[in-house]
């Protein structure tokens, strides 16, 4: 059942690609009456968002109906007898990275729960920064957790509301709620999505003739061809139903800092965010970073593929320096492969990028990437640039150094292992080994999201992995070394 | 996942294999290091009992474990790597027949529930009466329902219960409950078993070494070389821990009313019930019907293997007949089986049975079977012997009619398909296309047991399948037509 | 694929079943449109033939269809769609138990080839003792083997014969083999079955309305409602085609020495061989043993379920004495199952058998098995029953001590490790714990199947595994120990 | 077993994937005793040349392992346990695409035969334009075929031939085959490989340490950290045994004329043919056709995702025009995924594409591609362009119309399917939807080349597809109109 658990799949990840991960996409549809099929799709779009696993609930004026299953969407929700026994014109849907909670079936949202109203089902994209104290809360007063998730809290939030609505229950159950998160929930003919008060994790909503869609990115809308409409407001509860949209400000007090690095590297370059193309952004910091760490001396500007494309274009063009794929990819990278020997151990990074030899042989080159985590990847894709024949090799990174772990929905790892927690810009340039190396400002950063700069006071986005500046409560992490929480005495075989 | 849905196995079922059906088996032992293969093995015995699935919950010290699965117990713990994942000296484990709750992963027992005295893990054979009343009780108190087995309802008690330790809270829960049950429970280094105050289902106690075990039948304690110390009394809990075996008694008015159906059919021959042999009790019933309904010009007497192979045997030793095995039965029958099309639909029953020709040809037959239910199965029967060349077929039964549905734990099908309750004996001889039939009364039925006879006013045995006598309260099907109960608005895909 | 390699199935095999086993089972049917389903259903009834692996080919008129599978035929035929893939009103199909040939896909028959006159499928029961020999003067000539299987050289032999139709060829290429068997195969409008010139292993001809269907056993044509016609002469070829039935001699020499442990154990007792039943068959050979090894201290007759029972009743009958199910066989053990740990090791055989103490505490048993082929089972059989409290043990076996292995597609051990081989019947008495044990006499054998007694120039059985009397030639394995031979430097990893 | 039958998955291929397709990748190695994890790691490299199954044969020094599957090489050699079935120091492998020879598990390749001079293995690349002929010619003298693959053919020829030792037998045989191949084979002690006398498909000679590697492109030496030692020739016959390399010319006139396509799309750009950089072949044609047909009011260009980017950059940079990600990929599009309904049907292009609508908004664009084929993605891409926003969108085709099905190892649509084989220039812009057109001529395609042109008498290249001048016979296909050859009168249900 459960082949790849968590760990593993994590430490391959990270191995193999050293990135800070998303850690969940959402899809919701209302008003359709191929709705599990759109929501499959809409999910498919959103695959980069998770790919450990995925899940469906459907309802279709008398019954919900879930399906779930580790691995990818087109793993679950290919064929049509899967479609079929989700039927009904609401559905909502979610991408599962592996984040809190351990990796069976049970933690695989969304969650549902059958209440006293009728049944309940959420999908959130986010973290928590309270599920551990509101948990024990929680079993205190009686209450049987099945899962290890911290969606299952807002669940038994909801279901111990004495308020008659789901709404009304949901009103008051989000304000003991801390983290950054976006969520979306079918109830009995409702579709509801609603963001954090400082609307960390994105979440927009579309129109596809009569219906209405939510989803974490845009994308989602362009495959099933519906329109945007808006980005959700930080705080802002979205209803969905016969009556049409109505939307109520769940929190007093609600401003926007959404997350910086979705800009950076999760979120697809086709997608909208704030009304920004991400793919321009992306060129822009590139620009930018051309501006701050020039290169005049270069031969051509090589991209890691495919996150470092859009800015090593803006780079390119900003530098007039040419563009070329000097690192090609493997299209059939799967997670795992044998790493069969000590021998032949250390060909790990080949297995998903080769050096074009022709291209970099004897040259100097610019090599664009948007983040160093770990370092790991860096320094083996620097080592295959040089034995093709790279001359002089100059990195630039499209992002600020990542010295801090987020708590708000982010996989990343502890602050131990974060490279540029450890060493400064000259130690990371020799353990990588590259012969200079740059990051963008943070303020160059902000410039290429036209703003004029950070401002400390009050920033704009939420940039604590950059700056350290938690400005959301993190009530279970306080005072603790790193992001693990231990919130079930259960372990479980398989299921 | 669901391969085989709860509907389609019965019905299935119904056809080949023409009988009541037990709901479940249940195993647990305290004190042994290999806890969770024992507990393998002690379902593996109990494999009669429930085919459907299987699980095992085992406590280590410090954490729970669990793996349950859809299939036998061979299928999902044969191997030793899954048994690896379930360490520790407790264990309680669970065979499970479809009864309520429809046949998903989720609904696998032992329930767990992680409580906020610690995990509490539940198995139990047997029906609640009041469990859909209670389940909306816990909903309307913001209880959210996982699964749709009625075990939950007891595991959501518990975990409400204001009381301290586990002990007095299923102390302060179980009077809530009405039905026949036998349960087994673990928590925090205790092993407990509860049987209902009417003690219908069966539960024994044993001894491995320093280890206890109970068990639904002594053939689990005889796989593993355990011996058996007594029955769990009607109502009583059996605590076993650090401390040694505690016993109390939970309900003010406990009273045996052993289920009667367990002698004639459900439990296996080696297993000792009350301290009876099942296998002499059942060649003593089969005697009692060779003086009832004796057949005197026969030429031998031949069972309907296996189930009816012990009473044969009673039969023709008290007749003074040669037992013969006239039916063959194949060893490899399977769930499932293609009726490929309409024109060989009619072999049906031979999947599983043949007639062995040479011996019945000419002959006149006493043929003795356990029971009838539908007649479907026994008709073929009937058919196949003709077919072979049997000159006369006297049908003997060695159980009463069974006119009645059951509610408290055995698998039974509605009234109107239960054959004895249509038709008189002479309709049912027609129909099954026998020279001659005869039951077994309820009061030889009784004397087969030791007993003087039925007590009208105090039957010493639930017989309410046999005489609608239903002397325990049935609070949810008070005025209903059958034993189907809608208890959750969740229909599932496949987890 | 190949999750039960045949080493380790054999093996465990032999600990928990020790007997010979079989090696096969084979069906054919020409002219009825539900050719495939009426096979797997045949085979279903032959399924006590061999359990590794099956496969059926059909022949539709135009084109050959296959498949075939690891595992039991309701595993791998028990969907319409896998029937629906072997249109056609011809097919043959086959049971394997794993004998020459390691167990892969590849070895599974029917084998099948494209020859110059069109398609030829296989399948056969019984073993080549030429097969090495001709297989090395093939592949001399170019030809190239896919398979470890003895059947695959009649395909070459077949491919190769410059004769033009399918049954010349036949006839030209059998008297080159060697060896015991019956085979059926399968060509173009054409159903063929030839039984070796000594008919050692059976093949049965039967008729289903204007069908007619040839199996190794009768009780394949009970289960489709087919009628017996006769069995296949030694040496004969039956064709049956668009003309109806031809016959025809293939041998010279041809003389009847079947197989007598097809009595002793194998063929099911429902079924009939060469006009006998084999059901009264073996309740003579009890009979007999009453006579020649009674036991009139005893109180009563206890058989080792399932084989011992029709000989049980004979000798119970014989002797007077009750027949009592004194142990209980467990219905769903599979093919393995944990053996968990050292402590719990010895529990082996009680996976599969219980003592029904009650009736045996105490007692005088006397205990009725077929063979002893190892020995292990027995004495684990008599250890259990001592446990469960029998004072005396008196062993009756319905087969004259199993000294020698087979070449004629018998699996059995090597002569090391057959029990009888090594030791006296004093010293097996001794090793399996009774208090008596006797063998039925040779000719006590051959006067239960209503023959004067065996007849040293002339035995009209095949009784080697007995006698070590081998009159058909065995070129393989002429100066070697044992019956291994390597067939292929082809190792495969699963396929 | 057989989940995507190979004209389901050319079918989906087709619809999503509008190219001609490679139809297989070989590897083989001599002297590592990694060998097989080399072997997979290769094929993993050699993965764009057939994602339908794949096989490995490995030697080890006595015994011949294999191990073959549907699927990609991660989804079947991805276990340290299956590269442990397969030891030795010898190994060869192959990549298949779907052509001829039914999807089964038989026709995988390697094909492995046990001949008389031993175990001999072959993997090719490339298509028989002879092998019904020579199958029908083998049938006739007794040859069975157990496959439809025509590399059986070649087995075959080899195991019939009358030389001694394998070389010999190889240079016996090949004369009689015709087509296009590349061929790696493993006999005990030897890795053999060779190409057919016209060099059609590639095969490239490297070395890692002590160890020779023969694969179908380098970038499966750079993959292990191999060097390249050169192209092995057309009509070579290469052996690596303990002796070292030898070469020998096996056809007496060989004549290079290497597949043109091979630059056009199917290497990867990281891999070198003939001393030429892919990549840089391909940015040459990108230039070349900014000259033939240039597109000055253009505001970018941008490429078809990814086959279009090389030339795409060629293009941009000659050109002076900005290049631009207008289309981005969904990196986890798998081989299916549910058209859910007619609704949405029309989404299918979608699930790998969408446009990046703030890039192409109001644009006029250069759109990149490298052939069209049916045209139906060109078509539904225009649409999406179109839909996005795009003003004008000019396309240009780094390849002449390919008017011509191929018979030398590519997956071609029949001659019908082929747009260009109906339609004129013009017509297919009008057809694509495009408001110009054009295509690289011939000749451009040779300059790209660095040749000075096509020669007629003498093309430098096998271009047979995009001339329709076939100079390699095609003795099967003679007056045929498509590429179908029924081979076996055997149709399998899976195996």
């Amino acid at each position: 059942m459960n082949n790849a658990p968590a760990e593993t799949a994590a430490e391959t990840s990270a191995l193999e690609d050293d990135h800070f991960h998303d850690e969940c996409g959402v899809f919701g549809i209302w008003g359709n009456d191929d709705a599990s099929a759109l929501t499959a799709l809409g999910l498919h779009a959103l695959q980069h968002r998770g790919q450990e696993a995925c899940g469906i609930v459907a309802y279709d004026g008398a019954v919900f109906s879930a399906h779930r299953g580790m691995g990818l969407v087109s793993d679950n929700f290919s064929s049509r007898s899967i479609i079929d026994t989700l039927p009904g014109s609401i559905a909502i849907g979610h991408n599962r990275y592996a984040t809190c909670g351990a990796a069976t079936l049970r933690n695989i949202q969304p969650i549902f729960g059958d209440l006293s109203f009728g049944g309940f089902g959420v999908a959130h994209n986010g973290n928590l920064t309270n599920a551990y104290k509101l948990r024990e809360q929680l079993v205190s007063g009686g209450a049987i957790f099945q899962s290890t998730s911290d969606t299952e809290v807002i669940v038994h939030l909801v279901a111990r509301s004495h308020k008659k609505t789901v709404n009304e229950r949901i009103v008051e159950a989000l304000p003991t709620i801390e983290g950054g998160y976006a969520l979306v929930a079918v109830a009995e003919g409702k579709l509801i999505g609603v963001r954090d008060p400082f609307g960390v994790r994105p979440l927009c909503l579309g129109r596809l003739g009569d219906a209405y869609v939510l989803a974490s990115e845009t994308c989602a809308f362009d495959i099933i061809g519906a329109s945007y409409i808006r980005d959700s407001e930080p705080g802002e509860m979205v209803t969905i139903d016969a009556l049409g949209i109505t939307t109520q400000q769940v929190f007093k007090e609600a401003q926007s800092r959404f997350c910086i690095f979705e800009y950076v590297y999760f979120a697809r370059p086709d997608s909208h965010l704030e009304n920004r193309s991400v793919y321009e952004a992306r060129k822009r910091i590139g620009a930018e970073l051309a501006v701050e760490a020039p290169c005049p001396t270069a031969d051509l500007v090589v991209p890691v593929p495919d996150s470092g494309v859009p800015s090593a274009i803006g780079y390119a063009s900003a530098a007039g320096l040419p563009f070329e794929l000097g690192i090609i990819r493997n299209h059939y990278v799967g997670r795992t492969f044998i790493e069969p020997t000590d021998q032949i151990r250390h060909l790990g990074v080949k297995l998903k990028h080769n050096a074009n030899a022709d291209v970099i042989r004897g040259k100097s080159i610019v090599l664009v990437d948007d983040s160093i985590v770990r370092g790991t990847t860096s320094r083996k894709i620097v080592e295959m640039l040089r034995a093709a024949g790279a001359r002089e090799i100059h990195m630039r990174i499209s992002c600020p150094p990542t010295k801090h772990p987020c708590f708000y929905g982010i996989d990343t790892p502890t602050s131990d292992e974060l490279l540029a927690n450890r060493m400064g810009v000259d130690e990371i340039k020799d353990y990588i080994g590259v012969d200079s190396l740059a990051y963008v400002s943070l303020d160059g950063l902000y410039r290429a999201l036209n703003k004029p700069g950070r401002d400390g006071q009050s920033p704009q986005f939420c940039d604590a992995c950059l700056s350290g500046d938690d400005r959301c409560p993190i009530t279970d992490f306080e005072g603790r070394e790193d992001r693990t929480r231990r919130v079930s005495a259960m372990a479980s075989g398989d299921d």
